[in-house]
């Protein structure tokens, strides 16, 4: 069992693994970081926490498990932070949307990435934010991604492992450079494309109030629209490599279907529609599987 | 009270609408018509319908109220089918998509468009299709919007309102072309957009197998490319001047997205999923309300 366990961004995802490890019986105590006091306070009056600090030094410090639940752009920070107070004999792991970068920035922090911090990704999350709206049941039959490197220590990684598994989660591994690809396929580039849909009929709507006739399709389409926008912002920045060119590759496919639906190309943008209605259906038989 | 309601293409939409109609008590009987005699015989089984007939002419020819609930691209061979049964006496909607399209093809048929045919739109629907998914509450608090012209009979007007009230739905009135700018815009193009994605994901996956990773979010972002795809191409080809713009607009502004990103504009990007959430808010202010 974990001894103290240290999550350091207190929001929803810090939040909700601080509820299950302790609903699962995985730690006998939890000590958040979060530079926000207010977080600190709800979290405590939550009982999401035992105790709140704002030191990033002061929390990892005893703890013999850190979880690093920070947006992607402060991860460095995180580690720079982290790096005095670095024991050897705890593990680390974190939950960053792209994994490249969180090793670049364990690179540029210590020189070199640590044997025992195990690099992962729960693929879940809701529209909302903030410790308030953190549960326990967040990651109950989720994927998380690890992404460890060959020098990981096996025991750190079975540690990681393990704890995730124990929130509820399913875990696969893959490396971090196949992940990000991934991710910006599965993940990133819907988060962009809503984005940019939502501004481009936002400003139609300022002028022409089309919002109050769009129905629940519309809902469910744009729902990652209503996301943080920062933490998205730095999630493109952070895996931009992979984001840019299927930007532009879905830029390029829609240009092909106005052109289809311009020159009267029925049978062409049948089948288009038809592969992306047999496709959905594979990612269907996936998911309820 | 309807004596006899007549619904042309009983499948998700028509045979929710017979559902609705009876049990709201607002017809006596109910006659569908459909050229596949199996949907026919399953609507009756299901007591959707009274009887089944698979002529157009012969199931229009005694009712004094007749819903075409058929595909965008089967309206004018209906209203072909309809010409020799006309009845000045009777009443006379659809439910198509598209509204100018359905006004051009009354304008086909008959040389006008009759005084006693109110075009509807009502904004419901689900991504599976057939009278097997039809429900009696699928109208229940969703719009319809009518676009009758300045000619059309204010008699016929009143009751093809009061009977998309019965089934429960708020009905607005607007221009046809107005309705098809509207719907282009919330419904047509995010339908393009998901199609697109999935279809270029689709092949990714048949590659990569991204999909296993994809998680609640991708699974309501592509949602409605689980809708039939033929009816989609219908929609994309009787709509195409609005349709055709909007893409090519939304195609330009994710270049410029994978621009910002690509020179690193973090605060232009940020302006823009901001503007983006801050837009989605005001559409479930009204969604809500």
């Amino acid at each position: 069992m974990i001894e103290r366990l240290c999550v350091i961004g207190v929001g929803l995802i810090g939040g909700s693994i601080a509820q299950a490890a302790r609903e699962k019986g995985l730690c006998r105590s939890i000590i958040g970081v979060d530079s926000n006091r207010h977080n600190l306070q709800q979290a405590k009056a939550l009982k999401v926490i035992d105790q709140g600090v704002s030191d990033v030094e002061e929390g990892a410090r005893i703890a013999d498990f850190t979880v690093v639940a920070t947006p992607v752009g402060a991860v460095e920070a995180v580690f720079n932070a982290l790096r005095p107070c670095w024991s050897d004999d705890a593990v680390y792991t974190d939950v960053c949307s792209t994994k490249r970068n969180v090793l670049e920035a364990a690179r540029a922090a210590f020189g070199f990435v640590p044997d025992n911090f195990v690099p992962a990704h729960p693929i879940a999350g809701a529209e909302c934010s903030g410790v308030g709206a953190s549960r326990s049941h967040l990651y109950r039959g989720k994927r998380v991604i690890v992404t460890p490197l060959s020098q990981t220590d096996r025991t750190v990684l079975a540690k990681v492992t393990a704890f995730w598994r124990g929130l509820g989660a399913e875990v696969s591994t893959m490396e971090a450079a196949h992940h990000d690809e991934v991710l910006a396929a599965t993940s990133h580039l819907p988060h962009v494309v809503a984005y940019a849909l939502v501004d481009m009929l936002g400003k139609k709507d300022e002028k022409r109030e089309i919002f109050q006739f769009a129905a629940g399709g519309f809902g469910d389409f744009t729902r990652i629209a209503s996301s943080d926008p920062r933490m998205w912002l730095d999630i493109c920045m952070a895996n931009r490599d992979e984001i840019v060119p299927l930007i532009k590759q879905l830029s390029v496919e829609l240009e092909a279907i106005a052109d289809m639906i311009d020159n009267d190309a029925a049978d062409e943008l049948l089948e288009t529609f038809r592969c992306a209605n047999s496709a959905r259906q594979r990612f269907l038989n996936h998911f309820a599987s």
